[in-house]
């Protein structure tokens, strides 16, 4: 998406044609900073610091990190050796073996010679099909926020999010934040309730500036107001995005996301779940029950980094010292309060026989 | 409450007779400074910049501001000055008219040599009738503690309450946190889940505090966390306090606590309201509807203030700049969420058939 003005994704092939740029996000939403990955060490550090995260540019990184390895030495132990280092990177992120097993698949059986090329092709071949992925999720999730503004006769559509599903956490579009872009695109006037997310503040910092960049409307509230919105109609629609959807529509997303899906369905606002189908998990028929929750350190939760008058960033503890703090990264919002799943496939219905309806070919597991 | 052992009130005559002592809540949680009001002027101020904060603290800080006043003029015109002075601190504390009222009703009619020790003793009454409140809301909700350790075998018993309704808020005990202290002291196995409650964090900051100095078990939660903590058993009961009671026994409190009375409902845990029969507006009897939502500063959500690692107490921007932000204050939870309000009186059903048995005296209203 734009950065005033100025169209980017999240990672590219710089023009020298092997070294790959992203954008730092750890210096996110302070300092908006490109920094090059030259090597497979560029790249795994990059993962595991969080200058790239989301499940999908994670994915992404690592398929060009292999190219980069590939570049120094294309032997079997070379490729082995890099996919081990990256696996090593981040312990859960699904799409980062699935990009690694990609990568396998393209280069194992290949002579030495030919493997940087096939490297690089397929790497940029998973950009491009996340890119596709999320921009159909946001085709689809676009006509569901057209129905709402034609409802309102053009009126303002007010969406409420939840973290960040945008094109920061993916090549370019977003999970969630791909259906807002484009009916912004699309000329629709759409606002969009920017939940912070404590404790990381992935609202405040990432989505809020990915809005405010592109030209969006938006607000940035703390995680409590949503219900109070809901309550008084400022609400139209809630679309967030997902860690892990269970086969029966049960879905974990960040902390916080099961609470303004029980204020959505209190005050009959819509709650939608924007999502590739990767992150379907079709092992899991009980979400709440068996998708582990991730408890993070404390210290997320008693410091805050921020901005001095002077601009420097720095870190500061916020809670009352000596009190303990708990952290647990995400919740579990029930089928039954998810109006919808918005994939790249189409609007499924939250439950076993919705997704089968539109992933048909999983009846069968 | 105890401060690591030593009995404390949030606010105290000095030894010296008239001076008065408080705690500097301003510096909270990062230092624990006491400071003296030794002229009205100190005590409006104290008011103003919240060094004192919570409607029954601030109701008794104004009475003992009129008895600084009185003791250098004790002529009709000081008194005028002095409450009209106070009057201007807050626009909305309820608290601080009503403790005007009470002073100029024991002094005015009185001869100008009775009044400085007339003030003196009804701001000590003050003082101590709020005390008897909390400690009878903190009896009538021990008992409810005490039914859920003996359902639990004397287990542990996980009390989730949001933003601060503690001792630091009232003169001494609290509202939400009375229940908890008594059942501490009566060594009921309690620990409290605290809401940090952005966007000012009174939770993190304050009632942590108040806890961990009382040696209360408690965690520091994010605001998110609720939901989850109830969805897998982790939280008994939840008790917060109220800025408003409506007459159907709709609650006003801090912003977010309409999504905790919302995920304990979903969850079958008990969601109750601590508040003094004061706190009740009789005249509104639907409190969604009626009752008004303060809308505060936008820094508040985008700033925060915390210390680094050399002590030093600063303010940073931790949001994306440029992105703007809305700052609710507090939000309505509907009484059908509500299973009991916790008063001086006893416990009454969240309805107006509830609070009419408790207080029939409000019938021929």
């Amino acid at each position: 998406m734009n950065v005033d003005g100025t169209p980017f994704r999240s990672i590219w092939l710089n023009e020298d044609g092997w070294s790959v740029g992203i954008i730092d996000q750890t210096k996110l939403p302070h300092v908006f900073e490109l920094t090059d990955l030259k090597t497979l060490e560029d790249a795994a550090r990059a993962i595991e610091v969080m200058q790239v995260r989301g499940a999908p540019l994670i994915g992404a990184t690592a398929a060009y990190g292999i190219c980069l390895a590939m570049r120094e030495d294309a032997s079997d132990d070379a490729l082995d050796a890099a996919c081990a280092r990256l696996a090593r990177t981040r312990p859960t992120a699904i799409n980062l073996n699935w990009a690694i097993d990609e990568m396998l698949g393209t280069l194992r059986n290949r002579p030495r010679d030919e493997r940087l090329e096939a490297a690089y092709a397929r790497a940029a071949e998973i950009c491009d099909e996340d890119v596709e992925t999320n921009r159909m999720i946001g085709v689809h999730g676009h006509d569901i926020i057209k129905t709402h503004a034609d409802a309102k006769d053009g009126g303002r559509v007010n969406v409420l999010t939840h973290c960040n599903a945008g094109w920061l956490a993916t090549v370019d579009w977003g999970t969630a934040l791909s259906p807002i872009f484009q009916a912004h695109e699309a000329s629709i006037d759409v606002h969009v309730w920017v939940d912070e997310t404590r404790p990381r503040n992935q609202g405040a910092a990432l989505t809020a500036w990915e809005l405010n960049h592109h030209g969006v409307p938006h607000t940035i509230i703390v995680d409590n107001a949503g219900g109070h919105l809901m309550q008084h109609g400022e609400v139209d629609l809630c679309i967030t995005g997902t860690d892990r959807t269970a086969a029966n529509g049960d879905v974990a997303n960040k902390i916080g996301t099961y609470l303004k899906a029980l204020a959505a369905h209190d005050n009959g606002v819509p709650f939608y779940v924007a999502l590739p189908s990767s992150t379907i998990d079709w092992t899991i028929t009980d979400g709440v029950r068996d998708i582990p929750i991730e408890q993070r350190d404390a210290t997320e939760v008693t410091r805050m980094n921020g901005r001095l008058a002077d601009g420097t960033v720095v870190e500061v503890d916020i809670a009352s010292p000596g009190s303990p703090a708990g952290n647990y990264a995400f919740d579990v919002t029930p089928a039954r309060l998810v109006n919808g799943l918005i994939t790249e496939k189409g609007v499924a219905e939250a439950s076993s026989e919705g997704l089968l309806k539109l992933f048909p070919e999983r009846a069968s597991d």
